[in-house]
């Protein structure tokens, strides 16, 4: 496996130069584009990596799948179904005419900014901060570290230039699908998606839902195996983007990616997986995560379907 | 003309029982539906009016013709053109996905409240509170009465729950289209669309509007023709919402309707005239407004196709 | 006048070599991008043009309004304003899956193909060869000129390439707005849009449009003035594609173009005018055109707004 | 195996009687709805069923996956990739105005009936009918019944009706995606559409899918296993229309619906299914046949997630 890593890392070194690392806010325009490392986390604890493995990087969007398993936890399934859709299909919604239709929760999805704003709320706790707090908790246990931090001037660089996120949040606000104060809601997740991780960390848990369930090291069950598959095929349907078609196709097992360059892959009951790579392609996935993680599906025929 | 008035208000009352007041905020939906005036101002301040003309309403996206024009006074027409598009066909916008659209100046339009929102900006003033005053005090002197004032409670409502109205200026935020604080660009706005006015004064503005600038009393110019015509001819593409085409049709001259029940017409050259009653079409447009606009239209031939 | 037309044909001539001529169709794209022609047409049939107003060019959209004035003649205003509305701001409309929205009259405006292509079936006529021969008669006696003839080649390379307007056309039957055979349809209307037409003419039509239907020279009404108005009122709205709004506050007055090159202007009450050259802008509009028009209107003051 | 699917079916009999037959073609909507069966296919060619399991219904959509298939037979990935895109999130489209945005591959998906139109254009054949019949010939040895048949009398009516199908062929030639005669191409997909198959024979299909291009009696090869992964991952992210992300959800394999009433289903590597049940959700999908496979799968753990 060690070897078979290295090679794919040799053999997709070529992509770091491709594609543009994500510039819309400040502190993520400075990360070095030749960064690149994968882990791959097996059953029994069993874990491999190389290159720069042990790098950290922002979640981003990698931590909607935290999100999502978190609220299905404090709120059941129902409640998280009944908010948030799940259907890639959104079509555009507009808010400029008096008469224009209104959003719902079929217009939206977990893996997508709105859904999972939306599921903030579903998270429980008396404030946001004991929310996010507990949502920290959650991925420190999923990842096996209990010291992972929030990187502090990337969320203050979300926080005050994440006005999409608000515009977001106001329009869930205007059509009751939210209620608790707009800014509290994204201080939780602009948080969420500043947490530091590394490409060990994040395959432990992309195992952990490949495992349904199970913690890899002791057996011990941490959450539900419909929630697995929950989290694991809205991930299948529109964890990559507009680029998940294609994802299914070239490399076919359930993955996140978010802006930070980061992707987590599950392959059910087999493996979890991890890359980091900054430079992304125009859905905003890493472009030599993408072909680092098809290699490898291919080698280990990793596809699903 | 009296007679004319009297009889158009006759034949259209029933209407007022059609449709429904606006609700989206808890202070509008308390209206008396059957509240319905009229008011025409014709040249040399001659002026007719009867029923409810002088019973006061909030002006909501009435005011929008008075917001571009101080835009066009403070900032000039390039300015105000660069800013905010004009065309009533601007596409379904989206912010879902990483790859969507980036939203410009083609998408809005200054009878829209995207579009208002952003001419708030081209206004003078060391701070919002003092551009507002600059814009009351422009309302007052073309509705001829110095002591227009907002109603507070509306202001207050629209303040606590114009999220829809904070997702727009949030999503112009996000697209460098404006850069002010989105709380105080709002405040601005939402208390122009609660400056309380009646049919009376209105029918006033709209005078000056088909005056082309000049006063009807004293015929000093006030603002120069070309900007008449740039408030005149967006009301005339896109001042009924979705229902300007129909309006075209029907009644044949710009006009500018808001949720509070009033609309304001504007006979280029030859009249000014508004309407005021609280029940709703699906557009957002006073149903017996339209139907008496209407009625004044074939009655003295006032289409201007 | 004479005087005047030569100046603005001069100050604008430049803007001939600006855009580019229209290549959907092979014999478009052949046409002499240097061709420019203006005329208008005064009442008591005072007229006046120079420049290229004598070339013929193909109407393509400028037909639009002779489709809709037959339509109306030959069914009522009822019967077009129920099968074709008449808003600028349709929404695009999608048919990818199983649940998309149906297309209604709504979606759909008389300036526009579809809508357009949907009028054709309210022209009287036994077969659709009747039809077009009425709406070629129609035309020939409003341009003042009984031997207007459809320009053959332009008419086969339409039918030929036309697939859009098959597309658009399959839709509407698709929806139960149409039920006459497609290709049936498509030749009246293909055949329409390839009617030839110079200057001088197409100012005759706008001025009896611009007289409310009646004829310049005899004064004798040829239809009522509401259709007159119907049809004025969907240019000034609709007429210049995507550029309606801009052109409203640049020119001022109902207008409607073809991608073949030419445009017609409607001055209510006073006046029609007509230009013609090719090259387009990114709407669709004549560059020159559409500047030759503007600064007409300003010499003359021909904004109705 | 046959006391489980005769569970089911009975547990979900009632279902039958929610949704709505297919109406839009006058054939599909004389089906009785109380129709029932369900079919698997196991390795070795090992199959069980149950209810109406030997009832014959038109394939409709669920033809899809063969003429990807054979199109992938005939034309290779490459020129089907570039041809159809493999997205689930295509913005809708429109044609209404000059300026409006082409349409590209990335608009549509071989799930849906834009694309499935244009992938039969990759079929090999002289002619349409010889490519049609290759198709036959495909499904029948997939089916393993060389007397596989179209109903005449449902393609007479689909030729007669299909006027969607007409202008989405339409469009794509106007974009140039297609150059070969519309209704060649779309009488061989409406013949396709209404090839006759009952569930023995579409779980066989499924299972040489799942079985990644093997037939289950010989083991033989007779599609590349990347084939298999290409139909079936595309099915995964949009065989559903706009619910194969709550399927993707509630059952978690690969699978087709048409609505004729059958959902074939592919669990990778391990089964194929097929149930058939006339009556449709608001997506198009079997009411009854979705409730039947999420309780086989909950059964049989057949969640790929």
């Amino acid at each position: 496996m060690n070897a078979l890593l290295a090679q794919i890392l040799a053999d997709c070194a070529h992509y770091t130069s491709q594609g543009h690392v994500a510039t819309y806010i400040p502190e993520l325009a400075n990360v070095d584009p030749g960064k690149f490392g994968i882990h791959v986390t097996l059953p029994n604890g069993e874990n491999y990596g190389t290159g720069d493995d042990q790098d950290r990087f922002t979640m981003q969007s990698v931590v909607k799948p935290m999100i999502l398993l978190l609220a299905l936890m404090d709120s059941g399934i129902t409640a998280v179904r009944d908010l948030v859709g799940v259907e890639a299909t959104g079509k555009p919604f507009d808010a400029f005419n008096y008469s224009d239709q209104a959003l719902t929760g079929a217009h939206i999805n977990p893996m997508i900014n709105t859904g999972a704003i939306a599921l903030c709320t579903l998270i429980h706790g008396n404030t946001y901060e004991e929310r996010f707090d507990r949502l920290l908790n959650l991925t420190r246990k999923l990842a096996g570290n209990p010291n992972l931090e929030v990187d502090q001037s990337v969320y203050r660089s979300e926080k005050l230039t994440g006005n999409k996120n608000r515009a977001l949040a106001y329009m869930l606000t205007a059509y009751g699908m939210i209620s608790d104060p707009v800014e509290k809601i994204l201080d939780c997740y602009f948080k969420a998606c500043s947490i530091l991780i590394n490409c060990r960390e994040l395959s432990r848990i992309a195992y952990i839902f490949a495992n349904h369930g199970l913690f890899p090291d002791t057996g011990e069950r941490f959450f539900p195996a419909e929630y697995a598959k929950y989290v694991t095929a809205t991930m299948a349907t529109c964890g990559m983007y507009d680029g998940s078609g294609e994802f299914a196709l070239t490399v076919g097992f359930p993955a996140k990616s978010g802006v930070g360059g980061g992707i987590m892959g599950v392959i059910p009951r087999r493996m979890g997986v991890a890359v980091f790579a900054p430079s992304l392609d125009k859905h905003g996935n890493s472009v030599a995560g993408v072909q680092a993680l098809s290699q490898l599906s291919q080698a280990l025929d990793l596809s699903i379907y």
